[in-house]
């Protein structure tokens, strides 16, 4: 099945709010073999709506939108698509129902306010794709010859519960017998330039995608390996991605980490709980980005005791235990005062291991010695103490980003004895 | 200026990547009257990529793209776009010229790896859009009827860089003389629910947008209100934008906490600079994002000394001081314990204000006295010791994510005095 997706909103086309439901239902289509073959962004206009849908619907018969279903005035996206499809709105008394008892359930006082009502508008013959997570219903909309758009509220989270309660059971319902899929795999990497992998890539001797596509995709935990196979059986797609995968794992060697969606936290955790040993985090430049990254990761806490913050040198010293003459001498973004921050948080807080970041995140602060990007990062108590420091690239958000992820780096390299 | 962006690849469409390229570019635009009408995401391959920048140039004349210009196989927009302009390709000796020096000033060995020699490979009589960031320049390719299609790389900061050195001042080149702009203004509140505002704002005796167009932007920060006023000058443009944001930012009263992209974090920062105070964070569930929030604030140093993240409760003993018989009477996530919290901080790195989170992110670990997503907030030395206790909607990710903007929330009301 191949499916177009609207995404709707002047928002998104004035750039004031990134698109991530696209690739969210993208990425939950392609699990179940339906393809995405385009994704368009349309204003809030009516005309706009209808263009965009009408030409996506012209192109595959099914249609996804998100966006436009608010209780606003500029939430557009039910009546028009009705028009395309040359159908009348009523007001349904099921749904003005539910938008009452959720907004009691809320705690909220008085009457539903009167913009809440336009949500309960759908168009005469729709399907209601009811909403658990929000006010705004979605609405599935099919024509005579099976062509059908639904309708899905903008708010990600609203979309995400909606698509899995109301709409994937709808598309699955017409899969039946559908005999090949699109399943990728993706092989993550860091520490290694895309050119360079690529070079190693196709240096193989023998190589064969065994007609998979290779995309490289770079960002600032590194560079992931997207393998993709179209057009096959689930178990001969399964099978192709293994073989080629363990052939690039191979040629991409010490620089991979992960698969599919794996987070370098986690594999640091994981490294922790195999060595038995917890972690402690002192952050200079990243200020708890850390922190951040090894707790976002449910169940941390067996392993991630938690950390300082030394955004003042004051701090580095007072709570980390670092020399004023250390930082006289070397300066507060050097090897020796990292080295110094690892081992003192890992003695404040009672941890096996301690990591330690300290560094200029930017745009101020660099000197022709230190210039902005210079971070020094640290790690004590997984093996020998080790300590590097590097220039990272990007603006201010970038720096701290490849930092923590160096950070995750050196102590995973650490626990298993290749740093 | 009508424009269409038509941002490529497979990893796009397969949900992989989020098109962060596609919002940064309509908003640069936008702020030079130029529009961006449409935007489409395409495969990698040629005939998807011919498809879409072919529809596009036939609506508007004017196309930006982004992506497939690496130097891998799967990087085929020059030849896709070349071939829809009749335009043979050959390799341009000053782009490999470059390309050679920066491989040099890399500090890499050997010789240039083959793959990155695809990327000299241009259409016949294109414009090369010198790229300072990274190795693949842009292309600009006009016809006799001046219709264009410029590309840019999709790694967002090469992207970025190439657009403002290179591409920008191309299209300001060809706006001489357009009278009308887009401009658009941001009012951003926290603590409200979208119908409440609209309500509010609807309820405004003798409302008059002025033509203007209001979206109502929901997310984890709170609600922001966009202004967008459409072809008229740009005086005239924004005197109404002015004039509409201050009945709304009136209507919107104390929930307004800044305006455009202002960041709480730099309000907050703003508000205690003002009252002559430094700040210090004790995070549990958020494990170091309040931190990470104030630092990500370039020059966050003078009133940010840092903080400690007490993830484990013996943490919370041990460096905060939290009293054993709190953590026993109330629980680790309680009113009580984050009053300790904030207060023993504040003790240990010599803050004026402390701030401090716990709760339970989820996925597991909610009882029904305290479900996931309960967190309690307090802050300690701004006016009156404040605290309280919520419930957070969403996953982990976003439980934090407002537990952060909250807690700033209510540093920023504590001294202002409206806690």
């Amino acid at each position: 099945m191949k499916i177009e997706v609207v995404t709707i909103g002047d928002e998104l086309l004035l750039g004031f709010t990134i698109d991530t439901n696209g690739a969210w239902l993208a990425r939950e289509l392609a699990a179940y073999g339906v393809t995405v073959v385009r994704r368009t962004s349309v204003g809030d206009g009516a005309d706009e709506i209808a263009a965009g849908v009408g030409a996506a619907l012209e192109r595959t018969g099914a249609v996804i939108t998100t966006g436009g279903l608010g209780p606003t005035s500029d939430d557009l996206t039910k009546p028009s698509v009705a028009a395309l499809f040359g159908r009348a709105m009523y007001e349904d008394a099921q749904v003005v129902e539910s938008l009452v008892r959720r907004w009691k359930a809320m705690g909220r006082t008085g009457d539903l306010p009167k913009s809440n009502l336009q949500q309960a508008l759908v168009p005469e013959g729709a399907g209601i794709l009811a909403n658990a997570h929000g006010t705004a219903p979605g609405i599935w909309l099919e024509d005579e010859r099976g062509r059908w758009v639904a309708m899905l509220p903008g708010v990600p989270r609203e979309m995400r519960g909606l698509f899995a309660d109301e709409l994937l059971p709808r598309i699955r319902a017409r899969l039946e017998g559908t005999p090949t899929v699109v399943r990728s795999h993706t092989i993550r990497t860091t520490g290694i330039a895309e050119s360079v992998l690529s070079d190693r890539i196709l240096s193989i001797a023998g190589l064969d995608l065994e007609g998979l596509s290779l995309a490289y995709l770079p960002g600032w935990e590194g560079v992931d390996l997207r393998l993709t196979a179209r057009g096959l059986a689930p178990d001969k797609a399964d099978a192709r991605l293994a073989r080629v995968a363990a052939v690039l794992r191979t040629a991409a060697g010490e620089h991979v980490y992960g698969e599919g969606h794996d987070d370098l936290a986690a594999a640091v955790l994981d490294e922790l709980r195999r060595a038995g040993k917890r972690i402690a985090v002192a952050e200079s430049c990243t200020g708890g980005l850390l922190g951040a990254r090894l707790t976002a990761i449910p169940g941390a806490s067996d392993v991630m005791l938690g950390g300082i913050i030394a955004y003042h040198n004051d701090v580095k010293m007072a709570a980390l235990g670092v020399h004023a003459e250390t930082l006289a001498a070397h300066g507060a973004v050097s090897e020796e005062t990292a080295r110094e921050m690892a081992a003192g948080v890992r003695r404040a807080l009672g941890a096996e291991v301690g990591v330690a970041i300290t560094g200029i995140a930017g745009p101020d602060g660099g000197t022709a010695e230190k210039p902005v990007g210079t971070v020094c990062i640290a790690v004590d108590g997984a093996g020998p103490a080790k300590s590097f420091r590097a220039r990272m690239i990007g603006d201010r958000r970038e720096v701290r980003e490849r930092s923590a992820q160096s950070a995750l780096s050196l102590v995973r390299r650490a626990l298993l004895g290749t740093a």
